[in-house]
């Protein structure tokens, strides 16, 4: 039709070869989501899993997403720096990944929250972000544990004083002005008998999902919810080879991804 | 943190100022996806409505959308030239949208499809597209609603030749070629007693979402599907005074805007 | 060769269709440069002819400029909104107007400076900025006058008191601190007998570019420096055709063009 | 001023971060350019000399180009992939380059041409190229010399048949078309008893510019156009340290640079 020459209106936003592709998303006021859904405090398993459940089906589904890193209300997938999906178009990467998992949240509340009423939908937000060299990858993937590791320890203190030493909230954030790390392990320990280092790892490392040869013991041995079916994992693919794609599954993990045993011991993640 | 430079990788995607910003978004698959879930053909109200209450819902949760239009698998979101909503940052007005849409999708599909149940989470894309002048805005918007009449001449046309008239898929498809609007219009009359122009105009206009004053009669008259609640439209907006908020709603039509009556009647979407 | 698909690293950064784009370039470190040179002070009228000359021949060349403004170390240039020059990819739009402008300088030195010896080659910035509408892009042309009258005013009546009045430099900047522009035009009044208004225009407006019919008789009877040769005017051009490139010439005012009393004499500026 | 809102317009083009930064440039409508002032065919040494004096200059005045490589009328300039220059914004990068290099051009004409009048100021285009990995860096360095030795060889050969042989241009032309490597070089040798890889390497391989030590004896050996003057380089740089910058001058180099030799001799071109 003549209006067609709007098309031309229409930018490619293609990334840069050969960069690695992150696509981060995160809740939009999940501060009140989680308020009006009565989400425990610090920490909801429901909702942690909840997200992991929805970070596997974006994995499965999305070509090409070598590892994703989650922790609170967000989540950042790491698409392969080779990939040719979309032809790298940022928008498609950005929006196919935020849009499958919001409607994946819905999809699944009721494994997770059974008589918890979803009031509403919720919303994210997304954002590319491109990093050249493998280094950068991995600081950015430590950022994001670290942020974990300081809200939560942070989190489960001024919770323990609220919850169980009795303080107002502005009482518990006072007493925590200015405290470092070693002083809040510390109250915890003595006032509270709590020992942060054997508080769940999920809460304390957040949740990484990679993908493992089938074959691996490991996999069935899982729990179904945290291992995407193999079934899922046709869909097609630009970057991974059919032969690459077969007998793969997605396992979720909480471990420590800073250090440099992770990455010794998964060298297939960063692999051309 | 020592990783916290990674921030500086991010980039501001910031909009052009005061040019009149559309996220389209569009389901992903949905050939396949309208398959699995046996949809009408050639048209299923149920799916154009539900696409309509979602985007009722972003409209009303999203700031500054001065009129969607939708079709097929489709919606078009404008937001006004002057929005400062995210700092008219690109990847946050394409992600929520999207994200919000697709979740409300989910949320809301018992309430059209009823016993069909939901077999997976669907996707959409979405990407941004500008416009500096009042006359291109409206050039795209003729676009898609050209796009709807062509489509939905081809595929009312199609679906009689198989459905009433017997032929295969592949017969129907090699009568209609080369076929003109009027070629199809007497098919459809001569043949099947169809007289084009009479069909529901949610299928041959598609669906137009616009504010409107809430005093007026009209709004109260829509069905409640039509109309999102007035007390949905509370969320804070950047462009919008409160006063100019209040008391409106959001009214869905099926009317032409490729003509100049309707913005002879609605000068208001566009004004400054 | 297996090299090649380095080429893909590229990106196309076409500006967005239908607005104005203008491409300002200012000269780097011409403080030092001015200093080197023994520019006259506040203004050398040698350095503004040579910059208006080396416009000249920018607009003369690059096609599709419909209008020009310099002052002081700086020049913007105006490509028509519908110009398809190099297919309004931004760094050929930026590089070769500031290219030709630099080597131009070089170029013309010798008929502006003569004796006084060009010591090295100057480098300009140059950037591409949109405007989406005519009004946004006359508040451009406006802020650039706007700043040279503001810089000229404090200039004129900084050398004043400094070559005439026989302060210190520090001297002066203290007497002017706080002063609004009344301050200024009664001090160079009512202490050194000037009249800022009578000041030459050239230093109070800067310098305009903007085509010419060449049947016009102003045309012939500018000083030859101020008009371009007809015969440069041969480059193809996208936008303009050949018979309304024909017949024109670059011709140089040093008027008004905040109000509206320009545009109202020269609506074919802006025209479609 | 109230017309100040209008700088919102201008957008932030800055680079990503930790990625090698190209700097392209090429001089427009060459062909005319070299017939207008008779270069000699196929290579004319005074303009391939001119073309690296002006490169030095770009070089020694602009901070953190690490290695520059030139052939015809093109240039390439490397930025170190962690400058600070300019905010790493790529208009600023590639305006600067351009504009001095354009500058020098006219600047030292008379040096290398003499009584040949330069009829007319050059332009050049430019653009920037983003490269993530030193791999890709070092590809699109053999992708430029590799399109060296392919143009030199047919144009060497193109001439040989003209010139010597007799040939008329498409005579020439279609003696060769078809032929390999190979081909040219046994009808160079058996036809004209020129053995190609005697040719001077400045056709053969190009100009390669990179930072010297100034201790090195070579620096004072060079002919004095080769080599950049030490006080040229007092130029402020946000990347090297006043220290890394004393004591170094450009040298210019007509060697191979696609094979690994040159890289592992000078490894402190890529060095962090
Ligand atoms: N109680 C509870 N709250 C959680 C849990 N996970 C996340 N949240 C809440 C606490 C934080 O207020 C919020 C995440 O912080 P954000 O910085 O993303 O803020 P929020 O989403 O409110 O705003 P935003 O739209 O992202 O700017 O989500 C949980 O497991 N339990
Ligand atoms: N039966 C039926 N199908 C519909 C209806 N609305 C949309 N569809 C289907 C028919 C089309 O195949 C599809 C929309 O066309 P698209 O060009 O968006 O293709 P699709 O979504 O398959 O691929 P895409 O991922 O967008 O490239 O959705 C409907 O009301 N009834
Ligand atoms: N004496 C004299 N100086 C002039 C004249 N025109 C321009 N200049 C000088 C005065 C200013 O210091 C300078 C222009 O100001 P800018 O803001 O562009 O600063 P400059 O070029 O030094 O730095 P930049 O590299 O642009 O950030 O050029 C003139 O006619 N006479
Ligand atoms: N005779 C002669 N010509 C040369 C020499 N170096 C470069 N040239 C000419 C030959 C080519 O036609 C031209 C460079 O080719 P380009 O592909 O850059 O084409 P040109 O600059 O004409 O067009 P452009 O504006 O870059 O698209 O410069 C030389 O040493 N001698
Ligand atoms: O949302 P914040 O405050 O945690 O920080 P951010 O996500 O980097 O900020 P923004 O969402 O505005 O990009
Ligand atoms: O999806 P299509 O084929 O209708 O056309 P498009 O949406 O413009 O193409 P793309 O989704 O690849 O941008
Ligand atoms: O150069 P200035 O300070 O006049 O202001 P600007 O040109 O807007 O700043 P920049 O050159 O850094 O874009
Ligand atoms: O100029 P060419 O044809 O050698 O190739 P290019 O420089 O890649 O093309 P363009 O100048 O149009 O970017
Ligand atoms: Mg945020
Ligand atoms: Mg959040
Ligand atoms: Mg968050
Ligand atoms: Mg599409
Ligand atoms: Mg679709
Ligand atoms: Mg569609
Ligand atoms: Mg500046
Ligand atoms: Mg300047
Ligand atoms: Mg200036
Ligand atoms: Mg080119
Ligand atoms: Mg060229
Ligand atoms: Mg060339």
């Amino acid at each position: 039709s003549k209006f067609e020459y709007v098309r031309s209106y229409e930018v490619n936003d293609a990334c840069l070869p050969n960069c690695w592709i992150v696509v981060r998303l995160d809740g939009k006021s999940f501060h009140r989501f989680s308020d009006v859904h009565s989400f425990r405090k610090p920490n909801d398993e429901r909702a942690l899993r909840l997200m992991g459940r929805c970070a596997m089906r974006v994995m499965a589904e999305l070509s090409d997403v070598v590892i994703a890193y989650g922790q609170s209300d967000e989540f950042s997938f790491v698409f392969h720096r080779r990939t040719a999906w979309f032809g790298r178009r940022a928008s498609k990467l950005m929006t196919h990944t935020v849009s499958l998992f919001a409607s994946s949240f819905v999809f699944h509340w009721l494994e997770f929250f059974g008589e918890t009423v979803l009031r509403f939908p919720p919303t994210f937000d997304a954002r590319v972000v491109l990093f050249p060299t493998d280094r950068c990858l991995r600081d950015y993937l430590s950022w994001r544990q670290a942020d974990c590791h300081i809200n939560n320890l942070y989190n489960t203190t001024f919770w323990a004083l609220v919850q169980k030493g009795g303080l107002s909230p502005s009482q518990a954030q006072e007493r925590l002005k200015g405290t470092m790390t070693g002083d809040k392990n510390e109250i915890l320990f003595s006032e509270f008998g709590t020992n942060y280092n054997k508080e769940p790892e999920v809460f304390r490392k957040g949740t990484t999902l990679i993908w493992q040869k089938a074959e691996k013991k490991t996999v069935t041995q899982l729990p179904k919810t945290q291992v995407s079916r193999l079934d899922e994992l046709g869909s097609a693919s630009t970057y991974l080879s059919k032969s690459q794609k077969r007998h793969r599954a997605v396992v979720a993990l909480n471990v420590d991804i800073i250090g440099e045993d992770f990455w010794q011991e998964h060298q297939e993640i960063l692999a051309d």
